[in-house]
C-alpha cells in the first residue's frame, strides 16, 4: 500500500542513500521541472488559451504534441507533494505554483465536469472520440493522482474536488448501461488512480468505474457488436488499414492489451508501461476484493508476471525489447541495442513494474517479487535520473549504438513522461521499504522488503500504540544492515525480513534466532525473539558475480553485478574504444571462474561522480581481451572467436553500477553484458 | 549471360545429379502446376470473365488474391520452354496448353496494347495508379520472359508480339518527358525482362524504357516535385499514415529499395526479391554499356552486394531475417527461426542471389561470387522443392518452430511465386556451369564456375568452329571432377576454373599444369596445357567441417557444412524432440575440434530419400548434448549452460542436407545451426 493512501510514513537518514536522491530530486529536478512547465507553455496550458505548438503537426501521428501536458503538470505536483518531509528552501515558491497551477485546473473544468486541455480548447467535438490513441483518460488519471498527493500534502480539498466532479462525469458516461460509452482507455492509468481514489475516499462510483474498464477491456463484441476501438475508429471514418505509426499493424490491439479479456491473456505484449499499468490496478482490485477479484484475475496475473520476468525481462530489471511500440517482444528476445535488433526499457516501464511487485507482495509475501523489484529500482529505474537530478533518460539499453542517441541523458522530452515518474517515484520511495500490519490491539507484524537508512513510526490501528522500527545500513555498498525496534508500548511484533535469493545461503542474521524459518524469501523473526534482541543486525556478503542470461536468449554474454546492482563498461574509462565494447570478449580466466571472481576483481570506493556521489567501483584486472574489427571480418567460412584471441594479453575493465552511467563525460558508448567466449 | 540469350546450351548427362532434378521438374512440377493453373482459375483469367476471388477481400491490403495471375501464367511457360531438351511423354499435352495460353494472352491484350488481367477485368479504370503495390509492371516484366523462352523453344512469335505491343504502351506511358508519367514498379523485374527483350530483339524502346526505370527509382521529386509514390498515394486519396500491412511503416520507400537513387544506397535494405531482382538489372547495363553504366553503378552494386553476403546473409545462402517486409534486417540481424527473432530467406530470394551473382561474374571473374551463387544454389534455393517435386517453400528458416508452420512444404501458394521460380532456375540450370567466350576466330576461353556432370557444345562467334567441354563427377557427394576437351577443329581453348573458397589448398590438378596461375579464385589453365592434356582431372576433398556465423549476429552455434552443403538435423532420425532442437547442444569435444572433424563423423551413402535419391548423411557421433527443459529453468541468477552439461553423455546426430529436409515424415521439427558452449 503507499504511503499516501496507509499514511505510514518512513523517515529517511539524514545523507543516507535514498535520502540524498531525494534531496537531489527535491532540490534540482522539481524547481527544474517547474522552470520546463512553463516555458513549455504547459504551465499555462489549463488557462485555456491558444499555444502555437497547438497547430503543429503530429510527431507521431496521430498524437498531438501537446497531448500529454495534463499528465505532466498533475505529476508535477504529485512529486512535489511527496516531500513534504525536506526542507530546501524554496518551498514556499515550489508550492505557492501548486497553489496557482490548481486554482487554474479549477477554473479549467467545464461545467459539465469535463476537465482536459486538448479537447476543451483544439478538438471540442471530439471528446471521447478516440479513447484508443488520445490519452484523455490517461491525462484524467494523472491529475487523480496528483490530487490525492495534495491533499496529502497539503491538507486541503482543493485539487479533490474538480476530480470528484470529474470522475462523476466519467462515471456517468462509461459503464455497462444503455445509454452509456462501452469503452476503456488505451493507455492504463485512470484504472489505478480510481481505485487509489475509492481508497481515500470511498468514492463507491471511482471503484465502479475502475472495475468497468478493467472487466470491460478486451471484449471483442463490446461496441455494437464490435471491437470498442473498431467501433470508435469506424465513426472516425479511419481505414480499417491506417495505423497509428507505433502500432505493430492496423488494429493490433495487444499493443494496448485490449487484443482479448486480461484473464484470457496468456502471454505480457505490447506497449510496456500500459501493460504494468494495467496490471497494477487489477492487482490493486485483487487485494481490495480478494474473495472476488483473487480467484478471477490471480491466475492471469501470476502467468503474465512470469512470463516477463522470466522471459521477456533484462538483467537489469529493465522491460520492453521493441522500439516501435514501446514494448515487449516475443520470448527471449532481448538483444542489447538497437543496432543489435533493438531494446528499450523505458524507465517508466520500470517504475511500473516496481507498482506491480509492490501489489504482488501484498497478495503473496514472497521474496520473487521483491527481488525483482529491488533489481528493477537499483538499475532500470534508478538509471533513468543523472546523479545530479538535472538529466533523465527514456530509454534504457544495455549498450549504446551507433544507431540512435537514445540513451544520452536529456533535460526533458517531448513526451515527458519518465521525468516527473522519476522524481514521484523518489518522492515515496519509503512505501516499498516495508509492510507494517496491525494484528490484533497488541500485536502487529512488520514485513520488510529493502534495506535502507530510515526509520518506520507505525501506530497499531484502533489504538494509540506506537511501534518504531530502523535501519542503519550503508546498502547497496556495503552489506550489514543494523537493525533496532522501538517498542515503548510493549505490544508483539513480528518481523518478516526479506533474504535476496542473490545471497544464496551467505547470510547471517545476529544474534542467532533460535528457530527462525525462512518462507519464500522472507524470514520469520517472531516477538520472542525481538524483545530479547530488540537490536539485531542482517548481514549479506556483496561478493561481485558474474550472470548469464538464459541460453535462449542467444546473448552470448555476461553480466557483472554486486549485490542488487548490475555494473556496465563506459568509454570514459577506456579510451580506446570506438565501437561501443562490441569487440570486447571478456578473458576465459574471467568466466570459467564463474561466480568465484574474488581473485580477478577489484572493489573500491570511487567519489569521481557528481557531488562526489560516493559508489563502489569495480576492476576485472587482465579482464578484457579487444579483438580489432578488421580480425574479425565476415565470411561465409568464419572460425568463430576462439581462434582470433589465441596470445591476445587481456586488459583491465572497470565496471560503474549501470544506475552511475553516463554522468562523468565521455562519447556515449556503454556496454552491460560483455561478450564471452563460452 | 543466360542460355536462352547467347545460344548456348548446356547438355547434362542422362541420371546425372542435376540431370534428376530436371527430370523430375518436367515429371512432377510441370504437370502439376498445370493443373493448379487451371484449377484455381489462373488458366481460364486471360479470357477476361469474372472469376469469384475477384470478389475476395485482399488478404493483405491492398493486393487483391490474384494479383500475381499473369506472372504465374509467364513463369509456367516460361519454365516449361527451358526442358524443350527433355523427353517426357506429356510434352504434346503441355505444349498445347501453353500454345492455347499464348492465345488466350494475344486475345486479352486491348487495342491499345494493354495487357493485365486485374486491370482490364476489376478495375479498368484504376490502370498504373498504384505502381507501387500492384504488381502491373512486375506482371509485364514475367510475361516478357515467358515470351523470351517461349520463342526460343517454339520458334515462334505468337507470344514475342503482344509482349512487343505492350512494351511500346509501356515506353510510351513512362519516362521523363513532359505528357509521360514518372513512376517506376513498386516490384522489379520487368526491368532485367526488358533488358532480355532487348538482347533479344535490339528493340531500343525496351532498353530505354529498362533504362529509365532504374534511373528514376529513389527520385524524391520526380513527381511533380515529390516522389512518385507519394503522388501517386494522393492521386488515391489516400492517407499518409495508412500503410500496407507489409510495410515497415507508412510510406518507408526503403521496403521498395526507392528511398534515394540506387547509386546512393548505402546498405541493402526492404523486400529481398525486389532488391535482387532490382541489382540483377542494375548490373545487366553494367554489363551492356560498361563505360557509361560501370563508373556509374559499380560501386553501389559492390558496395550493396557486400552488406549483404557480410553482414545480411545466412549461411545458407539465404537473405532476408524479417517476415514482415520478407527482407533485410540490420547488419548481423540473422536469427535462426520466428520464434528466435525471425528468419525468412524466401526461396525466389535465393534465386535473385543466384542471378545477381551470375551478373557480377561476368563483370568480374571473382570465386567469391561463385562462392556464394554455389552456397545458395545448393541450399537456399533448391531446399524450396522437395524430391519429388510436387511440393514446395516459399520461406526457408534455419529451424523450425511452433510459431509458425512457414516451414512446412505446401503444393502451391496463393502468391505462388517460388514454386514455377524453381522450375524455371532448374529449367536453365546450366546456365550457372560455365561462360564461353570467343577471344578471336581461332581462340576461345570457357570460365567453368559449377562441377556437374554435363557437357558445353560452344561454336566460336562467326565460325563454324565447335569445341566441347564435358564434366563427369558425382559431385557434390564426391569431389573428383573429370574434363575433358574435345576440340577437333584445333582452336587455342584457355580454361579458367573455380577453386572453391572452402576448399583451402586442398585440391590439385591431374596432370600437373607445369605454371598455372591463381587468381581471385579462378585456376588459369592455358590452352598449351589443355593440348597436350585435353582429359584431366579436378579433385577436392569434401571433409566436413564447421562453420561459425559471424560473433556480432550473436548466434551461439555451430553448421555442419560439407563441401557446398550444408547440414541440418531432422527430428524424423531423432524422435526424442520435441522442442525444434533447441536445448540440443553441441558436445565441447565436437566444437573444439574446429575444422578437423574426421575422428567424430562418419560419412554414409543413403538412399531413405523419396525415389531413391542417393545422398551423403552425417552422423556426430555422440555429438549432441541435451538439457532437459526444466533444467533451463530462467531466473534472474542465470548460470549459463556450461553448468548444465556437465556429466552428461553425448547422443549421435544425424545430419542430412538442408536441401534434404522435410522429405522423409516427421513432425517437421529442424535446426541448421546447433547451440554450442564455445
Amino acid at each position: 500500500m503507499n504511503p499516501q493512501d496507509s499514511f505510514v510514513w518512513t523517515t529517511f537518514q539524514p545523507k543516507s542513500f535514498w535520502a540524498r536522491k531525494r534531496n537531489v530530486v527535491l532540490k534540482n529536478t522539481v524547481p527544474f521541472q517547474l522552470e520546463m512547465l512553463k516555458t513549455t507553455g504547459r504551465y499555462e496550458a489549463f488557462d485555456l488559451k491558444w499555444h502555437p505548438i497547438y497547430d503543429d503537426e503530429p510527431a507521431t501521428w496521430p498524437v498531438p504534441k501537446h497531448l500529454f501536458w495534463d499528465s505532466d503538470v498533475g505529476k508535477w505536483i504529485e512529486g512535489l507533494a511527496y516531500f513534504g518531509d525536506l526542507e530546501d528552501g524554496n518551498e514556499s515558491q515550489l508550492d505557492q505554483a501548486a497553489a496557482d497551477l490548481v486554482q487554474k485546473i479549477n477554473r479549467a473544468q467545464q461545467e459539465d465536469g469535463y476537465l482536459n486541455i486538448h479537447f476543451t480548447v483544439v478538438a471540442p467535438k471530439e471528446r471521447f472520440s478516440n479513447l484508443r490513441d488520445l490519452h484523455e483518460l490517461y491525462n484524467a488519471g494523472h491529475l487523480i493522482e496528483g490530487a490525492l498527493a495534495h491533499q496529502l500534502r497539503f491538507k486541503s480539498d482543493e485539487f479533490m474536488k474538480p476530480m470528484k466532479k470529474y470522475i462523476d462525469l466519467l462515471h456517468k458516461t462509461f459503464g455497462p448501461g444503455e445509454g452509456q460509452r462501452h469503452g476503456y482507455p488505451g493507455h492504463p492509468e485512470i484504472e489505478l488512480a480510481l481505485i487509489r481514489f475509492y481508497k481515500r475516499t470511498g468514492d463507491t462510483k471511482a471503484l465502479e468505474l475502475a472495475k468497468y474498464f478493467v472487466e470491460e477491456r478486451g471484449n471483442s463484441t463490446g461496441a455494437s457488436g464490435k471491437h470498442c476501438y473498431d467501433a470508435e475508429a469506424e465513426a472516425r471514418g479511419e481505414s480499417k488499414y491506417t495505423a497509428p505509426s507505433y502500432y505493430p499493424a492496423a488494429r493490433s490491439y495487444w499493443y494496448n492489451q485490449a487484443h482479448k479479456p486480461i484473464i484470457e491473456q496468456e502471454t505480457i505484449e505490447g506497449h510496456s508501461v500500459r501493460a504494468m499499468y494495467l496490471l497494477t490496478a487489477v492487482a490493486d482490485l485483487a487485494v481490495l476484493d480478494p474473495k472476488t477479484f483473487g480467484p478471477k484475475y490471480l491466475p492471469a496475473l501470476k502467468r503474465l508476471w512470469n512470463n516477463m520476468v522470466n522471459k521477456r525481462m533484462y538483467l537489469t530489471g529493465g522491460i520492453g525489447a521493441i522500439s516501435k511500440w514501446e514494448g515487449f517482444g516475443i520470448d527471449y528476445f532481448l538483444p542489447q541495442s538497437t543496432d543489435e535488433g533493438g531494446c528499450y526499457a523505458e524507465t517508466c516501464a520500470a517504475i511500473g513494474v516496481m507498482m506491480l511487485a509492490e501489489r504482488l507482495l501484498q497478495i503473496e509475501l514472497d521474496g520473487h517479487y521483491t527481488d525483482v523489484l529491488e533489481r528493477a529500482l537499483y538499475n532500470a529505474m534508478l538509471t533513468g535520473m543523472s546523479v545530479d537530478g538535472k538529466a533523465f533518460t527514456y530509454v534504457n539499453q544495455m549498450a549504446t549504438s551507433e544507431a540512435d542517441a537514445s540513451n544520452r541523458r536529456e533535460e526533458w522530452f517531448e513526451c515527458a513522461c519518465c521525468p516527473p515518474n522519476v522524481a514521484r517515484v523518489l518522492g515515496h520511495i519509503g512505501g516499498y521499504l516495508w509492510t507494517p500490519k496491525t494484528d490484533s490491539e497488541t500485536s502487529a507484524t512488520i514485513n520488510i522488503h529493502l534495506y535502507a537508512s530510515a526509520s518506520l513510526d507505525y501506530t497499531l490501528e484502533g489504538t494509540q500504540k506506537k511501534v518504531k522500527l530502523s535501519q542503519t545500513t550503508n546498502y547497496p555498498w556495503e552489506g550489514s544492515v543494523d537493525l533496532a525496534l522501538d517498542n515503548a508500548s510493549g505490544v508483539d511484533v513480528d518481523v518478516n525480513l526479506r533474504i535476496p535469493a542473490w545471497a544464496g545461503d551467505s547470510w547471517e542474521i545476529t544474534p542467532k534466532p533460535p528457530s527462525a524459518s525462512l518462507s519464500k524469501g522472507y524470514l520469520h523473526l517472531d516477538a520472542a525473539y525481538l524483545k530479547s534482541n530488540p537490536n539485531f543486525r542482517f548481514t549479506v556478503p556483496l561478493a561481485p558475480r558474474l550472470l548469464r542470461p538464459h541460453p535462449f536468449t542467444l546473448q552470448r554474454i555476461a553480466v557483472l553485478a554486486r549485490g542488487p546492482l548490475i555494473y556496465c563498461v563506459e568509454d570514459v574509462d577506456h579510451p580506446w574504444v570506438t565501437d561501443h565494447f562490441k569487440s570486447l570478449v571478456l578473458a576465459p580466466g574471467i568466466t570459467k571462474a564463474g561466480e568465484q571472481l574474488s581473485g580477478h576483481v577489484v572493489e573500491e570506493e570511487k567519489t569521481d561522480l557528481p557531488l562526489s556521489e560516493p559508489y563502489v567501483g569495480l576492476t576485472l584486472k587482465r579482464g578484457g581481451l579487444v579483438i580489432p574489427q578488421d580480425e574479425l571480418l565476415p565470411a561465409l567460412e568464419s572460425k568463430g572467436l576462439e581462434a582470433l584471441i589465441e596470445g591476445k594479453e587481456g586488459v583491465d575493465l572497470r565496471f560503474v553500477p549501470y544506475w552511475a552511467r553516463a554522468n562523468r563525460g565521455g562519447k556515449h558508448q556503454m556496454r552491460v553484458g560483455i561478450r564471452t567466449l563460452d
